[in-house]
C-alpha cells in the first residue's frame, strides 16, 4: 500500500469530526473515550491478530495466541493508564478447527484477562469455508483510574522521555508471553503527572514518532541510555534492535523533568524505568549515538501495511 | 466441528461466572452489559464478517461490505432495544488492498453509522502477508434507552410472539443493504413491556429456539401467520425460506397478549408487526402448518460452525 498505517489512520480521523464533549479521545490514540449519560466514560480499543503475521500456528500454541491477543488489548489499557473492565473476542476459524482448539484459545484468553480482573463478556465465532488462516479480534473496555486517561498528544517541550523495562529482540524472546504494564501504568499516573504515554507495540522509533507528531513536538534521545534487552545485546546491532524490533509492550512516556526525578527516587517496583531523552521544539525526532553524532530517527518499526 | 455455535457459546459462558452486579448481561445474548462506577452501564457487541462467508467480494462492493458489517452491529443494538453510541472496526486486508479499497469500506461504515448517529471512534488495520481473504470485525457500544435492555431470556408462558417486516430470501434480496431496526425497537420498548427480543440474523427457526432455550419455555408458531417476503413466495418452499434463510435482521419479540393487542392498535410505523404464535410450557418449539399438522421446529438456520 502506498500510504502508511498512520497516514490512513489520520485520513480516517479527518473524515468525521467527533464532538469532544461526546468523545474526549477519538481516532488515533491507544483507546477512544466515549462519554456516557451517567457522567462517566468508558474507553475502548480493538486489536486484530493474524496467523502468519502476529503469530505462527506452526510454532505457537493456541493458548499462547489467546494470551497474546488479550495482552495486546490490556497493553492499550496500560498505555492510557486506565483500568481494564471487560473484553469481547471475535474469531475466524480455519475449517480444521474443532472444540479442542477453541478451548485452548479460551484458556489463553482467560489467563491473560484474569491477571487484571478483565472478564470475557461476549464474542463472535465464525468459520471460513476453507482453510483460510486463523484471525482473532479482541476489543477491550476500560475505565479511568481517577485521573484523565494519558494521551499520546500531551508531550511538552522540555519533558523527559522514559521507558519501562528493556527493549529489543521481543519477537524472539517474549512476543507470545509479555506482561502488559497495566499495574505499573496506573501506579505511575498516581505518583506523577504523565504528559503523554504509548505502549511500545511497533518499536521505539515508530512509537516515539507517534507521540511527537501527535503532540507537535520533537525529541532527542540518547542511544547510550536506551535499556537494551540481554537478547538484543547479542545481536550484531543492539541499538537498532531496541529501536525497531517492536512488540516490547513496554511503556514510553513523557513528564516534567522535576516530576521524573521525583518519580525515580520514589519508584520501588521491580520494573525498571529509564530516562532516554528529552522532548524538543524541533520538528523531528533525533538520536545521539555514543560517538556524539546526531541523526534523524525515522519510524522504522513495524507498519501493518508495509 | 462436532459442537454447534450455541453449544460452544454455552460452554464459554459456564467457564467463568460473571457477577451480575458488574455484568447484568453476560455471554449468550445479543450484547453484554457492563456496569460502570458512575452508576450507568454500557452494552457491547462484536461481529466478524468474512469474505466468502458473509459476503463475496467477487460480487459485493466494499462500500456494501462496510455497510453490512456496521448494520449487523446496529441490529444487535436494536435486538436489546438500546441506543448505538460508537463503533470500533478491525480489518485484515489481503495484500492487494490499497487506499482506494479502504476508502470505499470507510464510506460504507459511515453511511450505516450516520443513520443512527453511531460514530466510528477507532480501529485496527492489519494486513495479511498473502492474499488470504478479507475479514472485518465491528464492535459496537450502546446505551440503555430509559428502560433495561430487552434480553433473550425473558419470554413467559402465554406470551404472544411477534416479528417485524417479512421473512425469507434475504440472502438474495437484501443481505447487503438491510435496515437495522434500531428506531423501531426503541419505540416498541417505549410503548409496551417487551419480555424478550432477538434480531433474526440466523433464521426464525434458530433464533426462536434461542429465545425459548434461554427462557426455559417452548413455543407454537402458526406457519400461515408468518409474514413471508415477496421473493420467498416465489420459491418452491416459501415457509422453509422464511424459517431458515437467515439475515432478515428483523426483530422477533414476545410480550403479554394484552400488551400485544394494545401495541397493534397504536402502532403507526411503516414497518409491519405480525403475531406468529405463542410461548408455551412445552420443552420444545413447534410449528402448526396450514393443514393443522403440528411438528417440531428444530434450529435449521445458519450455524457459523456447520
Amino acid at each position: 500500500m502506498s500510504a502508511t498505517e498512520d497516514q490512513i489512520t489520520e485520513w480516517f480521523a479527518r473524515q468525521r469530526k467527533l464532538r469532544p464533549s461526546d468523545f474526549p479521545i477519538g481516532i488515533g490514540d491507544d483507546m477512544a473515550q466515549v462519554r456516557l449519560d451517567c457522567g462517566g466514560s468508558v474507553l475502548v480499543t480493538t486489536d486484530m491478530l493474524l496467523d502468519g503475521v502476529h503469530f505462527d500456528l506452526k510454532e505457537a500454541d493456541l493458548e499462547q495466541v489467546g494470551y497474546k491477543a488479550m495482552a495486546a488489548g490490556l497493553s492499550d489499557c496500560a498505555a492510557m493508564a486506565t483500568i481494564p473492565l471487560a473484553a469481547v473476542v471475535s474469531v475466524a476459524l480455519p475449517a480444521y478447527f474443532g472444540e479442542k482448539e477453541l478451548k485452548r484459545l479460551h484458556a489463553g484468553i482467560t489467563s491473560a484477562g484474569d491477571k487484571f480482573n478483565c472478564a470475557l463478556v461476549g464474542g463472535d465465532i465464525t468459520s471460513w469455508h476453507s482453510d483460510a488462516p486463523f484471525a482473532i479480534t479482541v476489543t477491550m473496555l476500560s475505565r479511568t483510574a481517577g485521573g484523565p486517561p494519558v494521551k499520546r498528544s500531551g508531550a511538552r517541550v522540555g519533558d523527559t522521555i522514559c521507558v519501562t523495562g528493556s527493549l529489543g529482540a521481543a519477537p524472539v524472546r517474549k512476543h507470545l508471553h509479555f506482561e502488559p504494564r497495566v499495574t505499573e501504568a496506573i501506579r505511575l499516573a498516581q505518583m506523577v503527572t504523565l504528559h503523554s504515554m504509548i505502549d511500545l507495540s511497533d518499536g521505539l522509533s515508530s512509537d516515539l514518532n507517534r507521540i511527537c507528531r501527535q503532540s507537535s513536538v520533537g525529541a532527542l534521545i540518547e542511544a547510550g541510555q536506551i535499556p537494551i534487552s540481554e537478547e538484543a545485546r547479542k545481536s550484531h546491532d543492539p541499538v537498532t534492535c531496541a529501536l525497531n524490533d517492536g512488540e516490547d509492550f513496554e511503556l514510553l512516556f513523557t513528564l516534567a523533568d522535576t516530576d521524573c526525578r521525583n518519580l525515580l527516587q520514589r519508584w520501588n517496583q521491580p520494573l525498571s524505568i529509564t530516562k532516554i531523552g528529552t522532548i524538543t521544539a524541533a520538528d523531528k525526532v533525533q538520536i545521539r549515538m555514543a560517538d556524539g553524532r546526531v541523526s534523524d530517527l525515522k519510524p522504522a518499526g513495524y507498519d501493518h501495511l508495509r
